[in-house]
């Protein structure tokens, strides 16, 4: 990347190299020091819903992958409007298969993990890091592999503010106008937005003990991969932001 | 069942009318007035690994359904150890489409359920009414529904006493002799225990956010539902309790 | 259908109504009379790869289903070019849920197909009628239910004329042009074509046999029924025949 | 196994090494000469509905797999009893992503299989050869992979003789008595034999064709593999055939 960045104008880094602006926080979740520390400043964290204006100019981007796209997406809104208390966050997620990529190994053989439903990488799974950064809180986090081919669910379950006023709304408005996020009273369906862009969100209100549960939906590989890094690209180069997306 | 009671030693009910022992929360999950509450105090539930003596000589077993067995086995040994607070437990569970029986619906056709992953059922649950009277405690549940014919996962989330100790021998040592509880380092997968009436748990410490995460796996239709019943009539009936099971 | 046609150009059916030439067949197969029988005449059969010029003039267009489709596609070459005798053929056909449309039925609920594979419609299905018609000859065929959301694969089995020559090269020959026939040595995968208007073709030969094995796949919803219907819409209208399909 | 049968008593091999006669076809199929050819003779094809009696005193059992228990099965009693011409049978089969074994390879991952459905090993499969052996005739063989775990249909079109008589009548008294062989009216479904050692069967006249179609279904790990050899085992050491079966 240092070497492409001389020689060009941009890059779009799909890997996680440049996600954490923190080189400790880096060495700490991937057990290795950072190779170009000091490009982690200039980079931009790709997702356009919370950075649009700096992806615009960035000359690195780094997109996120689909587990901080799902969680980050669904938690934001509540943060940010003050509805929930920042502490005390869960998230848990259900990812189909191909969000391993294409790793051959055991594990993600067909006869493996069809008619399988399990939970990995707890507790601390690589990406928590750029979640937390992106967020700014502590959470917890369980991911799980279930048989699809494509698609993540994630719950949030979070505590509510005193006045935590209309949950749905707020989210609706906080959205207002972006193109790839559906907040709707539905509960998402990974099948809804397969190999599509679109992150789909609702929030419930859990009165009996007193948090909002967030869920949202996306297609790893496109809104959780190489989408959002079109996404960027249309963003950086001038393009309509959708263009080749819808 | 208030018949066949006068006319036969023993009634096994696999259904949700027994399970609870308030009536004014009978109504308040299933909308509509219990038909026999006289019933519901000598009812006992039937959930051996916590009930066992008394399910020896009941007369009336409320064998309870695959959500409940599968949190209810996860949690009580962190709270009745004192491992875990009473208070802020969340359940995140994932369910194969026959936990759903073979209900004729749109949403349970094949091509609904294949690649689909959803949430369902937010916040408030039928079955949740059961759990909460079992562990003696409120908590937050969110089914999801996953492209498997059987099994469920569940992950819950419990905050830590000051001095938890060592959880997995603690969990080890509540389930010693027990035939059909396997607690192991291993982190469960629903496909080891289909067609078997084992649950498989684990615990894992996440010091991060000082909570212990739970998991546990059953077949939804084995220990979740026939399984469980024939093992309750086993122990009624003095058979040993794994027979017809292992 | 006869209403319309007196008062608008075209009609793309894609019902099987006037797929048949002959009434007499069309009672035999769907157990009734026929409706319109007048208009049999002059429908067409919508698979732009045999009829795309009458397709350009047609004001009834019937469009092939998916069995029809992936079969004809098959083995039209195959029988046009000589290669092999018209008697004796054998069709085996493998499609995925959506096959059946969204009928709410037992046996199309998840827990009914996954982990099943059947044949069903033996030995006469209806669609057989419509495949012997474009063929010219009796065949024998054979349907089975697999758990897969959308694709249908075809092997069909002809007995070699003596001097058969390449035939993948003649199935090359015979679409060269097409822009949804793909004729290619690698055997066709469902995924493959997944939500494209492609049909994928390649030949084998058996010389043990003395046969040639026809192998075929495609996305049953698109170039089985929408997609296909598009591209008959884009003939008519005189748009680029593949508009809004690539 | 040379060295094994000189201090042993018996052997169960379920590998294809001694499941054919000649030396010359298993080089032809196998691609190597055979390292025990004098072995051949004194093997026995460990398929106990049409060898039972050679099982009971056999030093040496070659247990079939699973295509060929299948197609066996599905074929013997045409033959046998006449119904059916030898000549220009073609059999399609069906099977599960565990009849590749737990072979990590690309092409058995969850991503690669999921949503799939494709024929291989056209036009000449190993294990042709014992089912032909086994038949005494040459068949045309064209088997798929399909999205479930375990479970093979076969689909076998056979020419009926001029008088053919109730073919269905025939392969009930064939199998009458066989306590694993279940032939019946209704067409046979994978996961109706999964985890059994059944091998389901029925047959349908095409009378348009002329033809006889036979449908089986086996669970591929049972038996067509393990329990075959259990069923074997059972009765080379006089135990009740079905010990450790039903």
């Amino acid at each position: 990347v240092p070497g492409l960045l001389k020689n060009c104008a941009t890059v779009l880094d799909l890997s996680a190299d440049f996600r954490l602006k923190s080189p400790a926080v880096y060495k700490e979740f991937y057990a290795h020091e950072h190779a170009a520390p000091e490009l982690l400043k200039q980079s931009v964290y790709g997702l356009p819903e919370l950075h649009r204006e700096q992806i615009r100019s960035a000359n690195l981007i780094a997109c996120p992958g689909c587990y901080p796209t799902s969680i980050i997406l669904a938690v934001t809104p509540a943060l940010k409007r003050g509805i929930v208390k920042p502490t005390g966050i869960i998230a848990t997620s259900l990812s189909g298969v191909s969000g391993a990529g294409r790793k051959v190994a055991d594990e993600f053989l067909f006869t493996e993990c069809n008619e399988s439903a399990r939970a990995y990488g707890i507790p601390k799974h690589r990406h928590l890091s750029e979640i937390e950064q992106q967020l700014g809180t502590t959470i917890s986090f369980t991911p799980h592999l279930i048989p699809l081919n494509r698609g993540i669910i994630s719950t949030i379950y979070m505590d509510l503010q005193e006045k935590a006023g209309d949950a749905l709304a707020a989210y609706r408005d906080f959205y207002k106008g972006e193109p790839f996020v559906r907040v709707s009273e539905a509960l998402p369906d990974t099948k809804n937005v397969e190999m599509t862009n679109f992150c789909d969100i609702t929030v419930r209100l859990d009165t009996r003990t007193n948090k909002l549960i967030a869920i949202s939906a996306i297609d790893n590989l496109t809104k959780g991969a190489a989408g959002q890094a079109i996404q960027c690209m249309n963003l950086r180069c001038g393009f309509d932001e959708t263009t080749g997306l819808l």
